[in-house]
């Protein structure tokens, strides 16, 4: 019997999560919904958010595919009294508080959620989980990129004279070779990572004022070296419409016989947000089978035994994959 | 309160294991098991492996660090008769038949017990099962290396004329760009991986013998291209005494919307045998948490909630590592 899934929201990770439904054998997606209305769209699994109640039993898990800043703290809690839920909720200061909430309603309701998944938090978390428990003396670094920053770009945009713009985050290739080479350096946010951005200006727009606002813009770009490209948007559309992303774990340590052991895990996507729904989909395999097992409230990836990730059985995982 | 270890077995493994408690605060070496008398040892935790039962009750978890050819698979399910146990058994095709034998007597002494964990099986499965649960459409490549095989190093040392050497098993460059650029080769035992050995004769011996012996060894050399290069044993001693190796998992898949996505896992250890001994502490807490939960019978990396392999509380681990 297929797990049957809903996916809530309908943007870059929605649909992505629509489609990888399709790479899941056991997977059947029932219904996505939307706050829009969904006769403007042509797709005939659309439905109204506010008919999710009546889905009741109709669905084993619900993607919650909104955005960490208002969507997912409001969305989850209130979703999860009704269905079992997944979410990538990425603010990791609220990570803590947005547990504590989701996992009394879960209790409370009798419904098993899951937050905070995706390649970060989520699969990297399993990597810095990893790392710090095989090579306890050691130090975790992450390094993100290079790929597009949706908020980084949004900030960009929001600049007057700016049409469009995109704005990649690097990791800086000399900083990853100490931490490679087991230095254990101590890295300042600008060394760790620079931040270059392509962006289209209004014709009569002054380029020095917004390379400048760029630069100095505070929490986004002050504390980067940042490189700022004008470019058409004809250039932009053609070589930046993409949303590659990636990154890097890496740990490494001294074993008591004074070794140098390093572990380091890369990730290069072409597509951040088809990746993204990928994993959610594979945590949402997990949350169903636990939750036929009986298990209520909130779990993260650190919860969740990894056979629960894989359509095989147990016994066939020991034979392929151990 | 400490978890209290014991170790049976006192080879690289076993030594290994003895040391790296030291970087585990939570963890208190009780005994060293050994086959040999425990007075010609200068270690005051030495015992003989026929006193073990002596301990019922005073070690939670027992490390097994005996070989996979005889030592394991006859210890493991006698001494999960009394204690907790961890292997590294990594005879990949018996794993299956290991695990049904282990699993009835946990199950009947009520015992838990985790077996095949160490980097390859354990951490590298580990990696082939979120690639295939992550990027369900895509394949899977392990490559080993460059590291030394202490198996095809026994194999050069048995020849007639060797006084000593060593084998690295390397793996091929190419073969690995191929693979990370998402080619999907299908790629021989050749192509995936070169043996160099490094070969101390007799005075007298006859070299060119000595070279077509190694290539030309069946399931050891035979279907790989090899390197022979005859050096002192001065030279061995110097250049030759560690114990490095490493690898690479590396998944790469496709998205429904035709993405080429790649997770790559790499490791990099200057000792083996120091970080095999590393994670099976990591799985020894985990067995003594599930243990004290009432779990009983044989578990894998796969059955393992990550959570259990740290010290530190849920809580904790939502607010530093998420």
């Amino acid at each position: 019997m297929s797990i049957k899934i809903g996916i809530v929201g309908y943007g870059n990770l929605g649909k992505g999560a629509e489609l990888a439904i399709k790479q899941n054998e056991d997977m059947e997606l029932v219904a996505i919904f939307t706050r829009r209305d969904p006769s403007t769209f042509n797709n005939s699994k659309m439905a109204n958010i506010n008919e999710i109640e009546s889905y009741k039993g109709k669905i084993d898990v619900m993607i919650l595919c909104g955005g960490s800043a208002t969507d997912l703290p409001q969305q989850t809690p209130e979703i999860a009294k009704t269905f079992n839920t997944i979410n990538s909720f990425d603010t990791h200061a609220d990570i803590p508080h947005h547990f504590e909430i989701v996992d009394k309603v879960g209790k409370k309701h009798e419904t098993l959620n899951l937050i905070s998944t995706g390649w970060d938090p989520g699969l990297f978390s399993i990597h810095r989980i990893l790392g710090e428990s095989m090579l306890p003396v050691g130090n975790t670094y992450t390094f993100w990129g290079e790929g597009v920053s949706q908020g980084h770009s949004d900030a960009i945009r929001r600049i007057e004279g700016v049409v469009d713009g995109k704005q990649y985050t690097v990791p800086i290739e000399s900083a990853l070779n100490k931490v490679r080479a087991g230095e254990n350096p101590e890295l300042s946010t600008r060394e760790k990572h620079l931040r270059k951005c392509y962006v289209v200006v209004e014709g009569s727009a002054d380029k020095a004022a917004i390379e400048s606002k760029i630069k100095n813009m505070p929490n986004y770009f002050d504390e980067y070296d940042t490189e700022v490209n004008f470019i058409s948007q004809k250039e932009l559309d053609e070589n930046h419409s993409g949303m590659p992303h990636g990154g890097y774990v890496i740990r490494t340590g001294k074993s008591e016989n004074g070794m140098k052991q390093r572990m380091e895990f890369v990730l290069k996507l072409e597509s951040n947000p088809d990746f993204t729904s990928s994993i959610l989909l594979a945590y949402a395999r997990a949350i169903k089978r636990m939750s036929d097992n009986g298990q209520t409230g909130c779990l993260t990836v650190f919860d969740v035994p990894l056979a629960m990730l894989s359509p095989k059985s147990n016994a066939l995982l020991r034979k392929e994959l151990l």
